[in-house]
C-alpha cells in the first residue's frame, strides 16, 4: 500500500521539531501533528541555557524550530490524536477531528504537562513568577525569596538548589512529613535561609505585574499566612496522557512514560520511536530533548533502510 | 583538602561547553581544559542542522558555546591533558606543558578526530569539497558527482544515502570485497547512479576554489584514473586517544570508546562521566552531543550533591 508518510511525529517541541530536521534532511517525507508548536519550551520566557543562542522566549526559539523543520519539508498538521493502530507495515493514526493519516514509523515526541495547582492567580502570573523548572528559571531569583510547592524527591532538590541562590525558601508540603530518606529531610533543615511550611496549601497567588505573594493555608486549622515572595516553583508532578497507545502494548513505567532504548529510541513496537519529555528520560531541557530527537531520527532513517542491528554495532 | 574545581571538563566541542554552561548554572566551579574550542563542529563550514540557529559556520556557532558558557563562570585552560590520576574523593589532572589541576569530578567530553588519507590536496579542500560527515554534508551536493572512500558499513550506508542525492556516486574500497552482507552488497549495486571503484585507492585530490577530481590508483596495477567529482566523503573510521586515562580502569569498547551509562553519562569510575563523540554513541551530530553535555552536567550536580540511585529513580 501507499502511506501517506514515512514519519509521522506526534508533537511539535524541541524533540519533535529536531527530529523532522532531521528526517527531512534524509529525504523522509514527514508530517508532525500537533495540537500547539513549541511544547513545554514556550513556558520559558527567557530561555538562557540553550546553547549557541542568546537569551530570548521559549515560543520564539521554537518557532525557530518549526521554521527550519518546514524549510526542509516538514509537514505541520493541527489537530489531536485519538488512537494509533498498527497495519500492516506500518500504522493508522486517526485524529479526534476526525483525520487519519498512515505512515512506516511513527516517533512518539508529545511530551508531558507539568501538573499545576488550578488555583487562583497561578495561570496569570506563569512565567511572571510561577514557574515549573527550577533547573530553567532557578538562576532568575538570586537573592529573592521564594517558595517551591511539593513534597517528592524533585520538590526537595529544587528547594536545595534554590537555598544557595535565593534569599529565603519556602518550601510548602500539604503533609506533615516528606517520604525522602531522612538524610535528606536533615540536609533541608540545615539550611538556615529554608522555612518548611508542613500541613499547608498554596491557595492563592497575587502580585501587580509580578508576583509579590504566595497565601498557604493550613490544611487543618484552616489559617491562612500570606508569603511575601518574588517566585514560586511547582514541583508536583506531570501528567501523562498515553489513550493515544491504547491497544499498542507499549511499555511504559508506573508514571506512564514511555521506555523507550535510551540510544536508539526504539520502543517494544517495531517502527514506533519515543524521544524527549514523554518518555524515562528524566531531565526535562530543551537542548536535551532536541538531541533526543535527532537521535531517534536518524535511527528512523537506518531502520527505514533496512540497517541492522541497532547503531552501537557501526563498524566504521 | 581542597580542590581546585568542583568539574573538570576535557573538551570544548559541543559537548562540553554545553556540560559547562549548565554546571555554572548549578553553581559548581568549572573549568574546561582543551587544545582548541569547537572540536568537530569546526569542521562543518555551514551548519544547517542545528535547531534554532540560522545556517552558519561550525567554528562560529562554536564561540557562540564559548561565549555562554564563561558568561556564566565557566573558565578555560588551554592545553593537552597528560595524565588523569585518580586521588581521594577526585581526580588530578595533569596536562603535558606540567600545569596540574584537582577536581571533584570529571567529566571526558574531548570526542573523536576523523581518520583522513594524509594525501595531497585533501586537507586544503577540506570544507570545500572533502568532508567526514554524510549526514551533514551530504545534502549540499543534491545532483552533482560524488566520491565516497571507505569499505565499512559506514561508508556503505554514505554511498547508499548519497545514492538517492547526488547525480551520480563512486564507492571506492582498498579491497576487493565489502565485510557488510550480501545483501547489503547487493542494494549498492541495485543503483544505477553507483560504481564500485574496488581494489583502488584515493591518492590525490584537485580542483580550483573547490573540488573538481579525485584522483584514484588500482593497488595492484598502480594504474591511475580521474574521476570528475565535487564532493569526497571520507568514512574511514576515526582516531581515539585515550592515553590520558592510563591505569583508570575505564570501561571502553573495541574501538576506544568510553562505555557511559547513555542516561546518566557516568562511566564506570566513580565521579568520572563522559560525554559526545569520545563516548559509544553512534551519532556524531553537534545537536546530540549538547544533549549528552547537558545530561551529564545534571547528573554531575546530582551526583555532587548526594542525589542517590540514577536519575531515572526520579519521584516527581
Amino acid at each position: 500500500m501507499d502511506f501517506d508518510f514515512d514519519v509521522l511525529i506526534v508533537g511539535a517541541g524541541a524533540a519533535g521539531l529536531t527530529a523532522a530536521l532531521y528526517t527531512c534532511r534524509k529525504n523522509l517525507k514527514t508530517a508532525i501533528v500537533s495540537i500547539d508548536v513549541g511544547g513545554q519550551t514556550n513556558l520559558t520566557s527567557n530561555i538562557e541555557n540553550y546553547p549557541g543562542v542568546e537569551p530570548m522566549h521559549g515560543a520564539v526559539l521554537m518557532q525557530k524550530f518549526l521554521k527550519q523543520a518546514q524549510g526542509v519539508g516538514a509537514q505541520l498538521i493541527s489537530g489531536k490524536v485519538g488512537r494509533i493502530e498498527k497495519i500492516e507495515n506500518g500504522f493508522r493514526v486517526n485524529l479526534k477531528d476526525g483525520q487519519a493519516f498512515t505512515s512506516k514509523c511513527v516517533l512518539l515526541a508529545f511530551g508531558k504537562v507539568p501538573r499545576t495547582l488550578g488555583i487562583p492567580g497561578e495561570d496569570h502570573f506563569f512565567g511572571k513568577g510561577v514557574s515549573t523548572c527550577v533547573t530553567c528559571d532557578g538562576p532568575l531569583f538570586r537573592g529573592k525569596d521564594v517558595v517551591v510547592v511539593g513534597g517528592g524527591n524533585s520538590a526537595i532538590e529544587g528547594a536545595l538548589e534554590l537555598a544557595e541562590i535565593a534569599n529565603k525558601v519556602y518550601l510548602v508540603h500539604r503533609r506533615d512529613a516528606f517520604r525522602a530518606d531522612e538524610i535528606t529531610v536533615q540536609k533541608l533543615k540545615s539550611h538556615k535561609n529554608m522555612e518548611l511550611v508542613l500541613n499547608s496549601a498554596a491557595v492563592e497567588v497575587r502580585g501587580q505585574k509580578f508576583i509579590d505573594t504566595v497565601v498557604v493555608q493550613d490544611v487543618n486549622t484552616k489559617a491562612t499566612r500570606d508569603l511575601a515572595v518574588k517566585g514560586m516553583f511547582l514541583e508536583i508532578g506531570f501528567i501523562m496522557d498515553i489513550s493515544m497507545l491504547e491497544g499498542l502494548n507499549v511499555n511504559v513505567n508506573a508514571k506512564k512514560e514511555i521506555l523507550s532504548d535510551s540510544v536508539t529510541c526504539h520502543t517494544n513496537v517495531p517502527g514506533l520511536f519515543a524521544a524527549g519529555d514523554c518518555t524515562a528520560i528524566p531531565f526535562k531541557q530543551t537542548v536535551i530533548s532536541a538531541g533526543e530527537g535527532a537521535k531517534a531520527a536518524l535511527e528512523i532513517h537506518r531502520h527505514m533502510t533496512g540497517a541492522k542491528g541497532i547503531a552501537l554495532d557501526w563498524d566504521h
